[in-house]
């Protein structure tokens, strides 16, 4: 594809932001993957919450967020859409009454954008959807895992046996083969536990749990590192639930724990991943209607741009122009 | 049970009503039906629900705003509290990832209400929850009901074949001889629908199906008079969707039609039906995180005390010392 | 007064009506009622609230919505500010420790609007304020009362015996001999009670009260008709309460109570009062807090210009040039 | 165009409401009006707003809410969709620094809309998008017009001289000779005025004004049939202010005044006018920033559906087939 | 009391946190502080508040927001319910209109609680609610105070003499020999004063004041040891004032003053202190009604457990178990 | 002036804050600045805004909240008022239907602000109203700017040429020569942008940009003394667009930017500002209708606190008595 042939977002210097239907970053809206570098989609279900639902709502209030979202990243001078082909796909089909089918869909839809050779970029939904697309993506080999969450979500079943939930989808990954353990790193994990050995399963598996004091107590920087080394040999998948971020500062989500990440530590953390082999990524646990103000929806919003700037990293030849 | 057993309300003129735990109408809670008249409970589900969910939370909220209701009726001078015991028995067991689960749960939770000798009083919830209910109540011979709502809810099934959501509990208890349709009245009906004939069904069945134009074109008497005519002989069951209501009046719901009645409209009728055998009642579909201002709660708990006051009226020797 | 020294309020369609800090109706500060026909004013006291605190706030939220406000009346064609001098003077004075020096502080602010000869325009608040307004206006001599509200605040004492409360101020005023309770009709009253009896002792002095489903069935015109027959000969005070407005259109209030007035009634109502010796009147119960919108405020405005107009009405010698 | 090709919405039965970006209605999104009978649009711009901005966000907030509308009118049984082409087709350029250059673009815009032989229904944006709209569909003869408003609009001018604002559109209309000011109704004015003969030109000129009062006692038929009487014989213009509602119902505008319209009272009065000859119609003055609930976007997305099934309504052919 | 016997909280992995009525950490309501280790309750009156009322509606919204927390701390490992006896024992007795009455009433429940050989850990209530409880727990011999606030809260008095307010509780708490000024430490004290000498007598009795610039220079674990050199040898009592936390991140507080904590310093400040011999510890001034999103009383809740963790460190005899 | 004669604004401990009209620092209402050393004003105009418009509403929402602003600074011991003499005049007259007249009007009366020999601190209105203020104070010779924003808006023009918007205000300044660019800072800097180069321009005239990522590597000191070294010798213009903070702790703005300052790194950096030759301030971009919490403006209202102690700073001869 060249140059001219590349999606671009609408320019708000021109058509101002509040004109049209909204679609992520202002892109075209494309019914099918191909051609595409990057596929930005929705999955509307949140089937798994165990408390507060909500974040079915998540991609469309995103859709809305990010036409505040302009075309060059400030920090590192990268322009995705100068570097690769990005559009709107709109959503990944769901049932709201069937968590079984829901995880078929989403994987069958998943599987379509790896068939057509895109990197998916996606806005949950509960953080369950990140199961089915592990499947698509990760059945022939376990990948590594980035993991930005309040909670490990390594838990066994909830309310008498139920084992796709919300807070189980990375035991499953790992049960069934679709994430390596020992590449799985979990950051800003915090909030008080079921029980004291929660997180024992995940440790014994050689999951690096990573809290928010030993981001605090270690650095930004020192934390990215180990991630990197954790994970970064190798394809990787990249998560980010919302409620890593500290609820003043993204409230529309189901289950806020205080004393989270900043949005500035979260954004230098994510731009430390420049260069890593990512086959796809999320932002999930968006539930607008906890935050009328859709200040949470522009967190993800803005997160997204960030993710899509270290994928189109990959791309770019020349030396970064951004003032960093 | 004399009256010095029943159990009381908090008096507000003693101890202010922002004050202490919230239960339903400021009663005690029991563990237990047995002993009851009236059992005031919850069912917080809302696995049901096709478009926005969190219903699961009105059972909380209307007991937060129950506080402010006290304990005589004005426009009819019932006192329920002194003519029949009544407390809140806490929640039905419900189970968010499964909704067959949930339905056996419901059923088996009304059915104590029911051995125990009580009618339940229920705050869902969906309205997926009056299936179950109606289950646990009406096995035996089927009864008739008083449904007021801005939707028939007698589809068949949505999103390729499930046929137990919001939008489909009246006709699978018409289908399994829970409800007599020859006694099914429904009141308010209102809003767009997903095809020309999408009461046709229910109309074929023999339920009697008023709009609001009908309620606005005959008045509220001759409406009512026609609810009993239809429902009224023998045993009834009436259930309450919040969206009956204008959504300026209750925007705390998942499914707002807008020109709805007000809610001095369905006092007003809600009191013509004193004297009914009411075997067991509901109010539905109160969201609160669509509203924060918790009228639509307040709203909700305000028809709760009218039906228990329809309830108690059976119990009522004395002339009614109201102002009517 | 002739009419160049009439204050003004700013023209909204030469200075826009966000411009500048807001005073009631956009009317000059003065700080002092004298030479003024009627005076606009604060009664920023919430220490009566048995509930939900917050009328306080409300003299400065009611003076932001006024802002909306425009100087001629559309139905009745009455200018009042072509015929009367009103400006804002401020708040009265109040101590939010003490009940008993607020009432002293209110009465004495209050004795210096009426030696000023100003009639006084009050904005609450909690119901409480209206006693030491009535303290310092009818000490001479009882008068008459229109009472829009959803309670009868005749109750004796809450919480072990207090007396003064904002549920409890027309049964002090008529005890202390400042209403003829024969002249005292309530209008709109309802909402569960405490007792049975609860309106027993204002019904035993010979208050009127009328159900709102009393003003259903009897309509505006039957009821205001009534009004006047009842309070209108002689010198009468006007005192509204919010909540006797529907809390969908007045959600900013303590003690809500659904199934109320609208504002369409409401204005309908008031303006059937033209002509009435009225020697001051308030507007209570805004609790701006509990509604962010401002909306209840601006009812609180609006219907504030409704009693001014009547005021005013008082004044105009030529006939009515309103399109009624 | 055969039914074959007329574009359908997505199916709510089938992909829930909350999946995919928002267009009107879940239409199709069209680069152009060819082919259309109706094309849905919006024209965000809110440049002429004499106080509190905010409405050039409509569009985007309506295309959201029209999710929750069905594709068959419950009372009318129109399907719109059956019987002509609609889609959305994206919003007319503004450009939010130049009244003057938002005029001459909207009007090109809907030019172009006329010049396909399409009927636009639009979103605004404030009051003042009328004008161009009417500059684009009305040049060769003047219009009737059916105004449902709480403000006459017909003000000369604002802040020392500017003619182009949302309090003036229909003076100029009327001077520029694209409306019959005898063909002129408005219906639902109400709230104080700047002056006692504010309404004295348009009244001079012909323009028929019915205030809330004189709905009130006349009651909705008989201002419906006056309606059609003076505006109905011939091309007509429909423009509704949502300000027309009551601000309980639709809190989100500019410029609130209590006792407007409830819904019902306008979704009956708009039925009245199936059958004329409607060349184009608005919904204006909707400003979601003030309505975080989004229930006045429900309000304008409802009565735009109302109106899409009043011009659909003269396609079809076989009696109605609805409840009415 | 073995471990049989111990309260403990409903398991949100079995019953969803959305169920059943709200009591603080889901744990038993009690009607009796007896055989409790920790008592937890709620003071909920605000009639000490100089300004923005609300703080009486705490104590509710504080146990809605409590149902979010689990029973093992994440850091620190302490799961309280396996340590000591903890239950909910409703509020304490309050009058909204008697400071003198409610000071009374309150500190006879505390020395009830007292007596029963609990420690109480209760929710305000506005600050002055410190005062009684310190009265019933400290008469005997003053004791040390760890407080965090805003505001010193050691000013004399209000409005003309009112010297029982929630400006004042720390000033009279030392005046009347309840507290050790020597052995007080006030941390994070903010905001514009009221004079230049403002805090003087606070540091001429020997209180140790740190403001937030203090906190940010020498850093939270240097102000904390000095806290525990200040204040730790001996009884001591905790006191935490939500407005120390910024208002992004607590808004629903009378008295907002930006630059304040973040909940992730006030957590780990918290933690340094384990081991002292809290004899009773509070966190007052949460209004809920200024937060309709419920995040200030999560933040409440969460401090509410960080401190019982505290106290129930206390009885921990094996090495701390959690990651820290 | 003597001391005697400086506006004292109204005592919060003698008249409660919720009292009276709202003024800037409840300081009395001046019409004119003749005589002040400093003229609180607002500017209510958001004609230059590219996005979500509302800024107009600003200045009125900041004197609300300012309400809570009390007489000394905490942290430096200033009492302004005790130093100079500061008043309210009211809004600077603004046309919102023309930029260019708005331009005129607003630089004509700052013009008369600095004729009178007061410093101007100004409450927007958007960022382009500094342009008009910059013309009004620095037509003479060009001044040195400290900027906090997110953006630099130095870009050139907007939607086809319009160059006076809020985007733009500073190239604009730089262009008519008000500024020296080589004594303009920009601090706080981030977001997107519109292109790669979009900063080129401002720096290719010398103007210092310093991104958030500057703020966090090289700390608020040093990036501080790094501002009095570019623009402190000499007069300097202080401008303050509410986007530099998070919007976590301001939402209420147009062009919000995740990943901002905290106020509390804004308040100690503009401490450090103390001594310089401010000529003017402004803090611009407070939008309420985003924020129903009012805490936006109390931010404001807080920042042009310390300003104005900043500028009172210069006038104090004794050494600071505050505890820093």
């Amino acid at each position: 594809m060249n140059d001219f042939d590349r999606p671009q977002p609408v320019d708000a210097a021109v058509i101002p932001r509040f004109v049209g239907p909204a679609t992520f970053m202002r892109l075209p809206l494309r019914s099918s993957p191909i051609g595409l570098d990057v596929a930005l989609t929705g999955v509307p279900f949140d089937g798994g919450t165990t408390n507060r639902p909500g974040a079915r709502q998540g991609p469309r209030e995103v859709r809305n967020q990010s036409t505040l979202i302009r075309r060059t990243h400030h920090a590192t001078g990268i322009s995705p859409y100068d570097l690769i082909a990005v559009a709107d796909i709109g959503d990944a089909p769901t049932n709201p009454f069937s968590i079984e089918n829901s995880l078929e869909l989403i994987e069958g839809f998943f599987k379509g954008i790896k068939a057509a050779g895109a990197v998916p970029l996606a806005v949950g939904g509960d953080h369950l959807v990140t199961l089915p697309i592990l499947r698509a993506l990760a059945r022939e080999a376990p990948v590594g895992l980035i993991h930005f969450d309040a909670h490990s979500d390594t838990n066994d079943s909830y309310f008498g046996g139920s084992r796709y939930t919300h807070g189980t989808p990375f035991r499953r990954a790992i049960e069934e083969g679709l994430l390596d353990p020992k590449r799985v790193i979990q950051i800003g994990i915090r909030g008080s536990s079921y029980d004291a050995n929660e997180h024992q399963w995940a440790c014994d598996q050689g999951v690096t749990i990573r809290y928010i004091e030993d981001v605090m107590a270690k650095g930004l920087d020192a934390i990215m590192d180990e991630a990197i080394a954790v994970a970064g040999a190798g394809r990787v998948y990249l998560s980010f639930d919302i409620d890593a971020i500290d609820p003043s500062m993204a409230p529309g989500t189901g289950t806020p724990e205080i004393g989270g990440l900043t949005t500035r530590e979260a954004q230098l953390m994510l731009r430390r991943l420049q260069g890593l082999d990512i086959i796809g990524a999320d932002v999930v646990e968006i539930a607008p209607s906890y935050d009328p103000s859709g200040m949470t929806a522009l967190v993800g919003a803005t997160l997204m741009f960030e993710i899509l700037c270290l994928i189109a990293s990959r791309h770019e030849t020349s030396a970064g122009h951004g003032h960093e």
